[in-house]
């Protein structure tokens, strides 16, 4: 077979083996090298680098209801292993992480029935999840007392709040995070459960909760990083606070991946190109960028599958 | 022609007129009624009613890069007319909005380019559009001018900050809500170029932004509305935070509109659809609600084109 | 405000007026001219010169269940006013052409139903568009009686059959592109109502459609043409047959206008960009394409009455 | 954990764990069971039970450029194992098939790149796939050869011809269809460029391919089936002839799996629901049927892999 110098390496048709590895898979996938299945691989090759840099802070993005959707133990599972340096949030997968935290669950529902009955059964429908109004009940008993442990009069920053509801959980993103020391920002915190409880709890209490505390603070972390790397799942407010913060430094990021099912053409932040990101700075220029266009649902968990192999297999 | 008791109205296949107004052509849309065509013409129906409501209290979130798109004039233009009593956007359409405010423009540029030559010819890319660098070292010389203006050691709210940064401004989304009283709430200002510059601003003064303060007023808006209605442009932080407002009320809202290119199945808050709002109580068992699936920057125009059209033939 | 060279023109705030047309509406998302409501007012831009090209074979390709949605009668009416000069279709639309032009409809239903209650209540669900089994039992009537019609023994090709049916009919698609003598090519007829009702009747007749004994004079179209336009409404085999025609001729086409829901990243055609089809040849090199991902049902109104408008205002 | 009765089973995070199989990683997705991931998961489920139904005649659609994006080798593989009764492709994808089995390749290119460049180069490109020119001139010359092994005269069906060109190849889709003895059928064969390559071969020759000859042999399939099981790798014209080719029968599909990228709500027949064609009765009211929607890239080889482990699980 000749290879024309113009063009790359053959697409290898994929052969499938009973019993092979999540790693393999994603093998073979490299080796065919097209569409989202090939940037896939190519993904699963660059986290694998920049989890292997040794002088990389490595920033990670929860956006998209992740954690009802059973994501947020493979987000549990990459702080404990050390993998995450930085976490950026959204308010309601934190909600849903302290949710489970404190012993409710969510339940496979489907997408496929009435919401007005649902709301008389006094379940809360998020797609093809459902979570009873029960955990609620719960959920509001933990935030007040968590709240109320808090100093009156006292100033704290987003950062500090998620860290001190982590410390009073003992499993789950927050409650690694603040056992291993990891930062989690949520700028939009207000737009989430714990807002709305944090609404009630303000109207007899008065702690201070400072929007901006957090940002010398992330800022200085982006000065001080030799080479910074991002793992966005899904956009919205973790990609754009994570990308903005490198902004300010001389450097953007070397390493981006970013897993999204939104599309560039809508000129969205959340279905952005990370090129689009190189015109702005927020990418280095010569950065290592790829987007796997999925369902992070299904790309996620293959997609750590496969790099825990790797990075075992180094170990080994 | 028999008509099926069970069936519908017939679908009328659409007849275009040139010169047809754009009202007309959304009521051939209608008699149509078919996918987001349908979608669209019921969404002006819908959008219609809110507007003519007189107990109605009417939201309008903002996500997507709509300013950089154009889409701001319109926003500006349904505050002008009194159409909005509650904006809620995201950080980045307000950082734009002062841009073009303090006449700095964005440029009609390609998708199809090389974003390291743009980094080097010191220009941002948001999908087709352009902005020159130029414009942030003007932006930044109206925002640290704005901020200095705020007492030092104060407290406020981000709708207290984006009123002060509206007040300094003569036209766009933020002056015209400004002058007409609208309160634009902003939960992620962080999150944007204007959090940038809070930083740099804050390293050297003392004024604290109480992430939480917006809340109360936001909520009492909500107890004390009759009914409520909903206009969402994009989803993201906006449409939760909006949705969200109602949730600790006993009515959820009465009407709601969304324009989104997102997509149910991945189970974002930006895709869902409007009836999963219903199992939360965030829309009334009984709420109309449209969601029209296609690009904002085509649907709004020829929607607020088509509402305009009606309402002034209702009072001509 | 000081353009910088590097950026095109700026981009204009949209102002919509009550009142204004569909043209001037486009003409507005021309000014502002981003993402794709931009491409929208371009696509207009485009379509205008090709149809006033006098030296140019207009195409239009036609998938996507357009008729049943009420797109039928502005094909029928640019076939009417001389815009198509060959039309390539699914079977499925030349199916619902079939049923309208009978006398049967399509009803605005809901997507939001039951389908086994459908069933049994003998109605056949298109998105939220309704069709009763009622309308088979005639266009069973009609076609059979059409199709015995034909020479025992004969060979005809594919387009033959249909301007056969369109002689047959007065209204819609195939009776207006017959009466005008414009051919209707389908190269899949078999996938489609019209190819089940073909299987009853060659049960018992014997008339051969030969599938290939279209494409010489398709192609000779091709050969002869000064300079070719396709205008596509959804991708399938109507685009790709379009565009692969002139893969023969040493041009490609010189004008290209595509409108679709589905994205680039995932490899298949219809999703595809026109610029892939520049390097095949299907397009000239210096062609001049423009994609609008959107629904056709919304955009393809808007740009008919718009071109339409501009049109009638060069003829004025 | 007190699991309410209306709700489902809870909702498992999942846990990856390094050197896991790609069965085991579904199984996870199955326990997570939410959004795509989930629905993934009991596709896999659903695909395992149509496949040991020792009644189950199984149909296999194939649209969307999959073959150059490598996954022909996985069809190939179900063909060789026995999981493939009826096979429905696009003409393209057939194209590309004959492409590597005379032994010529694809290759890993990129979408970012100038399509004129390219047209220089005389390499063609299919989103981030190259194939040079090179390979259409081997292409010609097999086609016109095994075109030219036909007899003068005769009339075959598309199946037929199609069982001709396996019979010369070795390799491939092809290939393993005709030594398996699984009819291939492909309704718009003139839309590919073995179309093209017919319409050169029948300018001097006369060999008739009746368009509707392939009907009764399927048809009689459908109605000799016990039960009937769909698995659709994209919609297109290969989803509606298998699902259409029921509807004459009494039964509909008893199973049926579809991968897209599509939406519902663009009315398309690729993006519907497979709900929506139980209200036609081309599935059965009470059929199992699961859609994956995201890239077939990512999703078919993850599925293919976890259902051998399985299949071999059970004979082991």
């Amino acid at each position: 077979m000749i290879i024309p110098m113009e063009c790359g390496e053959p697409v290898r048709q994929v052969e499938v083996r009973p019993g092979m590895t999540a790693g393999a898979l994603v093998d073979a996938l490299g080796r065919a090298g097209a569409y989202n299945g090939g940037a896939l691989a190519r993904a699963v090759d660059l986290w694998e680098r920049m989890l292997t840099d040794p002088e990389a802070v490595r920033f990670f993005g929860l956006a998209g209801a992740m954690v009802p959707a059973g994501m947020g133990g493979i987000v549990a599972d990459l702080l404990e292993r050390g993998h995450i340096d930085v976490l950026v949030s959204t308010g309601a997968n934190l909600t849903h992480d302290v949710i489970e935290a404190i012993g409710c669950a969510h339940y496979r529902g489907t997408a496929d029935c009435s919401d007005v009955a649902l709301r008389h059964d006094e379940i809360n429908r998020i797609y093809d999840v459902f979570l009873p109004n029960a955990a609620f009940v719960r959920f509001e008993e933990f935030m007040q007392e968590a709240f109320a442990a808090l100093p009156e009069g006292s100033v704290l920053s987003i950062q500090e709040l998620l860290a001190h509801l982590g410390s009073r959980l003992e499993t789950g993103i927050l409650a690694t995070a603040a056992r291993k020391g990891v930062p989690v920002y949520c700028p939009a915190i207000q737009d989430s459960m714990i807002g709305l409880q944090y609404w009630l709890f303000a109207q007899t209490h008065r702690v201070t909760i400072d929007a901006f505390r957090d940002m010398p603070g992330l800022l200085d972390r982006c000065f001080g990083a030799e080479r910074a790397g991002a793992f966005l799942v899904g956009g919205g407010v973790p990609k754009n606070y994570i990308l903005q913060s490198m902004l300010m430094t001389e450097n953007g990021f070397a390493y981006a991946v970013q897993l999204t099912g939104d599309r560039p053409d809508l000129g969205g932040l959340s279905g952005a190109t990370l090129d689009e990101a190189r015109s702005w700075g927020k990418l280095a220029e010569g950065a290592e960028a790829v987007t796997v266009y999925a369902d992070a649902t299904i790309t996620f968990p293959l997609m750590a599958a496969a790099v825990l192999e790797r990075l075992e297999a180094q170990h080994g």
